[in-house]
């Protein structure tokens, strides 16, 4: 089985906006056995659109596409899919009354727009959007489909999710296995050198793959073949020796984030935390409560961003400051301390840097950055040498906060 | 002029890596007035190559081409261009001499691949790659031309600046203007309709684009004609006319981000900030810390994710809670005056919601969601029905908080 993408969008074309949809959906398709032949980007233009699908369709089963949907682009895409398939737009009263009880919840007013977003091609099998109003749609042409989602990625998303890999799942002769495992706060040559007489031991049919980002590391086994149980039995087998091998680096499996890692392991243990915050921000305690649930466990912090903040909030004591810096190791084991006794919870983590761009010093440069978990007896610090680009900084360091943690408790309790 | 770009690399077709190329092409080669007709990926295979060839130069005068060069490629795009040429492949001594070169230098060893890297389909003009040993290639077709580079980004990069774009810059006769404004928590339909008759007033060369995000929409001004300067003058007067229909929903202009105009308003009215927050947990004040001087107004911040630190720390009375629950417009009001007193600021901003998917009751589903700005003297509320999606509540959250703390400096500095 193979497919192809259309993605539809003048802002692509300017450059205004990256293309993320089809990196996610070959992904998406990938992992159940369906190969990706070509992606076209066209722009909100009725006959590069005709033109894109031609295309696509030549050496492909199955055409997704997205974007050009809404009432601002004037619903080009499902136009030039009435004109591909010739067949008319009609109104499609489901998805209107749909539409009007959501609009009525929200005590909002329909505009004529959402009457012609209910306009759609004959023929069409409607795709429930979970997350919006736009619905997906399903055509078939000859013994081929046609999917045409909308292009806001979450709703797209839910639309693929919920409504297009259910329908492809296990069509596929050729099984495809994955399996990732989730590492923090090491590099990639280190990760390889680790677990290389692994990595030769395997058949040539499982691959291995670093896919790094900012402060982890994911190692990703992905297996071909026919007998999809054998498969996942060896790439099980190989999985477990390479995150043997690798020890506390490894925080978890497949797409489990950092955050849902220490969940968990509060959870578990019954361990309730709290953040003392400064060049973060804010940030660490934004990726915690990203996970369901995490009012269980994180009680909440302060985001001492000014040094009075850090005195008066979180009891750094003055000559702390004055004698070693905000940015020091005395500083965030005061700012652990502090943040364990005002927010009432056992364990704190603090982090304390310069950021950048501007701050440093050449004792200090920008990317200094000091991080800091513990409990009421014990404290341990870190120190991050960070870059010189403040996102990245930032980013990093959330990672490199909650690594550690997650290690101080595994360490500790 | 218009161009096309042939991307070729089976890592993007599983979804592995995102392609940056070609969005970084797309604005550069508008920027000089070349207008980008579709973007074709395709794998490393060499049929593909000559077919997405063929498809882009169909409707173009130059095709871009990036990737499938390089020994783990098999070199796999020249052989597909000279396929598509008729013509065949010869060893380009001069490029053999430079690679010998920069090898010796190094001290490294030339393998059998670097001679293959030498193959050249016949009647290429050599350019220049100052960031590795891989040239890029430019061939004459009929009247249009191609051109090949590497896919490594940085590469690519500096073969477009050095080579291809001085070729091309002043080469064509389009001039291509774009203006964005940049407007948060009013809907695209709302949007278009309070500009509705500025818009129908608009020369049909001059183009207008809605691009929503969570919470914001950014309206596009898009123009082409022979003369940059009256194009230039004409988009300014339709945007300032735009941007006074608009009023106070707009923020910024061109890539200000909501957080960059929220920190210029305050520094210029000299006005110091903190933060409270409950269900985005420190989303709000990590959104205000990426930008770089932040420190200049931002003071910090409580995550006040559990009630008693909302009473401990903030200062909200038990009663409040107890007789109108966390997520009420009195509990917000209280933290905004908690959060002035205890962070010493002038202004604070305080959110306090349910971001699901749990916590929802019949009176307060999830997705209510009460905002307050204020001083010592005023606070002002808004009720955000936001809706099922955690992540997305907590996002929508905190555009609208960060809007609603604007809109309030405004009205009251």
């Amino acid at each position: 089985m193979r497919a192809s993408i259309v993605i539809v969008g003048d802002e692509i074309l300017i450059g205004q906006v990256t293309d993320t949809n089809s990196g996610w959906i070959c992904q998406k398709l990938n992992g159940i056995g369906i190969e990706i032949i070509k992606i076209i980007t066209v722009g909100d233009d009725y006959a590069q659109i005709v033109s894109g699908m031609e295309v696509a369709l030549e050496a492909s089963d199955v055409l997704l596409m997205t974007g050009g949907l809404g009432p601002t682009k004037d619903d080009i895409t499902k136009k030039a899919i009435a004109g591909f398939l010739g067949v008319d737009l009609f109104f499609h009263e489901p998805t209107f009354e749909r539409i009007k009880k959501i609009f009525e919840r929200l005590g909002r007013i329909l505009s004529p727009y959402h009457h012609d977003q209910c306009m759609m091609p004959e023929g069409v099998e409607i795709l429930h959007n979970s997350m919006g109003t736009a619905p997906g749609m399903c055509f078939r042409y000859n013994s081929k489909q046609i999917i045409s989602m909308p292009g806001v990625p979450f709703e797209m998303k839910a639309i693929m999710e919920e409504q297009v890999l259910p329908r492809f799942r296990n069509k596929s002769d050729l099984k495809i296995v994955h399996k990732t495992i989730m590492t923090a706060c090491t590099g990639e040559t280190i990760i390889e050198n680790k677990i290389r007489s692994i990595v030769n031991d395997m058949p040539e049919y499982i691959n291995i793959a670093y896919l790094p980002s900012l402060g982890a590391v994911r190692v990703r086994l992905t297996g071909k073949g026919s007998d999809g149980q054998v498969l996942e039995e060896e790439i099980s087998y190989y999985a477990r020796c390479i995150a043997e091998a690798l020890g506390p680096i490894v925080y978890g499996w497949e797409d489990t984030t950092l955050e849902q890692a220490v969940q968990q392991l509060c959870i578990d243990k019954k361990i309730k935390v709290g953040t003392a915050e400064s060049c973060t921000g804010g940030a660490i305690a934004a990726r915690i409560v990203t996970v369901p649930g995490s009012s269980d466990y994180f009680y909440g912090g302060v985001v001492s961003y000014s040094n009075n903040i850090k005195c008066e909030l979180l009891h750094v004591a003055e000559s702390t400051l004055q004698n070693y810096g905000a940015v020091s190791e005395h500083t965030v084991k005061e700012m652990v301390v502090g943040a364990i006794n005002q927010l009432k919870v056992d364990v704190a983590i603090a982090v304390s840097g310069i950021a950048g761009p501007n701050g440093g010093t050449p004792e200090k440069p920008v990317g200094t950055i000091w991080i800091c978990a513990g409990n009421k007896s014990v404290q341990e610090t870190y120190l991050l040498k960070a870059g010189k680009d403040r996102t990245k900084n930032i980013e990093t360091t959330v990672v490199y906060a909650l690594d550690f943690l997650r290690r101080f408790i595994l360490k500790n309790y």
